[in-house]
């Protein structure tokens, strides 16, 4: 990440340590701040203002705005952490351990008010076209949230839903991200649909790359343990792959495994990592993964700016996609 | 109610039934779709339009944003069964008890989102206000909620904090659906007040008028069983009256029975009851929601414009306040 970047990054830091919420009752605004404050990369901001740079240098009126990016990520953060009975968050208490259900359901719900809040600071004739793009989106982050968990009791997941999955779970917002910046500056339409499409492209390769790293990574540099994917069945790009492909032995041998209870954990990640040696879904989902970053930068590519004012936003999406392998 | 209001009534549950929030996946869609048509009388959408026909009779063009105030209230029944742990509503089994917990949040926060769908339908010049109004009002609707769940571990609670609670958790959106009835009639900023104003006075008395019915209603036309409060320990404004006027023996006997595990629910009822009874708590009631519905048709009366404009939202107060016992 370069310099500017990161000092952008500090910026949006500190504006999130700014923000008030509300006081009273204390704990139903407690768990916003301390959900704001356990952290994180601030990417999603961060996409807005370098949009938004893309076409002007001054972007203090826009910060406020941006902001409701990072809010809605964690208000949707707050929720998951509850369906999917999460323990902890980047290492501290999730919300309804800290405190319990009932709060982290209504910190969220508030959350989820405010984040409007923010929006209402753009300027009046944007107001409009601002919410709405940001309702398309936070439904689709809502169905792509049920659509995860529908998989959890669904046989068979192909590959296209699977995709489809991640780009309304993870990838819209990000594309929502990115045009807040350009409707924010006055970009022309075909720009703000290239800022869209360009993170969700971008999106979509981040998370093939997380399913990647979850089972491939230098966990010296990962930060967590290699392997919880296949111990807990999680059907990821990796797996989908490879039961799409694998032999009828192999196929067998990865269901011996999903459906069994007791297992040691290290043999299971073994066996499952020999078959997906065998099969090289290594290779496939770093060509997958490949294949969409090359479409986010002919994305980025083709908006109307500049080649030099588009740097910040092509090295943070290569630090976002050349994470250690 | 008159035949007008009826009529109102079976427009606004038409408009209801044409709502359309989303398809995929259904597991998201349908709780919605379920929690909206469970029924209930309306009132908020019905007291938007009624706002809104002081100053004119054509109200078509503002009944798609008078539904965003039931949306938000069938949104808020959603999630507070969850916490509630709640097996029914209105006679049939809640979101979380036919789907799942997991369901029924995620269900609940599209649905906050498309509240919003509903309110950007309104005249662009009056979005930023409908919503910044909207917001303050949500919140206070969830600071509302908290403050009712802290009740419960809280050993005093006394009349001002019971009031401001159902003020927050019940009046302020009878308010707001009032004064956005005002607001998309043009009304000027005075009569908005005296609109919102009216309803939060109005909800206080019928929040009371609800504590009163759950011990004193006549069952047969009430609907549901008296005494539900009193074995669950409610903290209503019967409750904490009692115990703030009651003499040393008297609040033995309340916290007898309020600590006591194991009861006949029938002797309990009658126990507490019956020091209600010597307290004149039904009279102290009465006379307070009284209060709240004068101050109500106070706000009505000042409201600028002719006395036979105001006969409908007076007749709906009327039969709001006035529910058998």
């Amino acid at each position: 990440m370069n310099d500017t970047v990161k000092k952008l990054i500090v910026t949006i830091d500190q504006e999130i340590k700014n923000l008030s919420f509300g006081q009273h009752p204390s704990n139903l605004y407690e768990p916003i701040q301390y959900t704001l404050q356990v952290g994180g990369k601030r990417i999603r901001p961060l996409l807005t203002v370098l949009a938004f740079r893309l076409y002007h240098n001054q972007f203090e009126n826009i910060l406020r705005p941006a902001l409701a990016v990072e809010v809605f990520h964690n208000f949707t953060l707050l929720h998951d952490d509850i369906m999917d009975q999460a323990p902890l968050r980047r290492g501290k208490p999730t919300v309804h351990n800290q405190w319990n259900e009932n709060v982290a359901i209504l910190s969220g719900d508030v959350m989820l008010v405010r984040v409007y809040d923010l929006l209402l600071e753009v300027k009046d004739h944007l107001l409009k076209r601002v919410i709405t793009d940001f309702n398309n989106c936070a439904a689709e982050v809502c169905e792509g949230q049920q659509m995860d968990m529908n998989f959890e009791s669904q046989s068979i997941v192909t590959v296209q839903e699977y995709i489809n999955m991640i780009k309304y779970k993870t990838a819209v917002l990000l594309g929502f991200s990115l045009a807040l910046g350009g409707i924010l500056a006055g970009a022309d339409e075909s720009d703000i649909q290239l800022l869209k499409d360009f993170g969700i492209n971008l999106g979509i390769g981040f998370q093939l790359m997380d399913d990647l790293l979850d089972v491939y990574a230098d966990h010296t540099k990962f930060g967590k343990q290699t392997g919880g994917d296949i111990i807990t069945n999680k059907k990821t790009f990796l797996l989908i792959k490879a039961l799409e492909l694998s032999s009828k032995e192999d196929s067998t041998i990865l269901e011996y495994w999903i459906q069994k209870d007791k297992f040691d954990p290290q043999e299971k990640i073994n066996a499952v990592k020999k078959i997906y040696d065998k099969l090289g879904i290594r290779y496939i989902t770093t060509f997958q993964m490949n294949e969409y970053y090359a479409l986010a930068l002919e994305d980025l590519e083709k908006i109307s700016v500049k080649e030099t004012r588009k740097i910040d936003l092509r090295d943070l999406a290569d630090y976002l996609m050349k994470r250690e392998i």
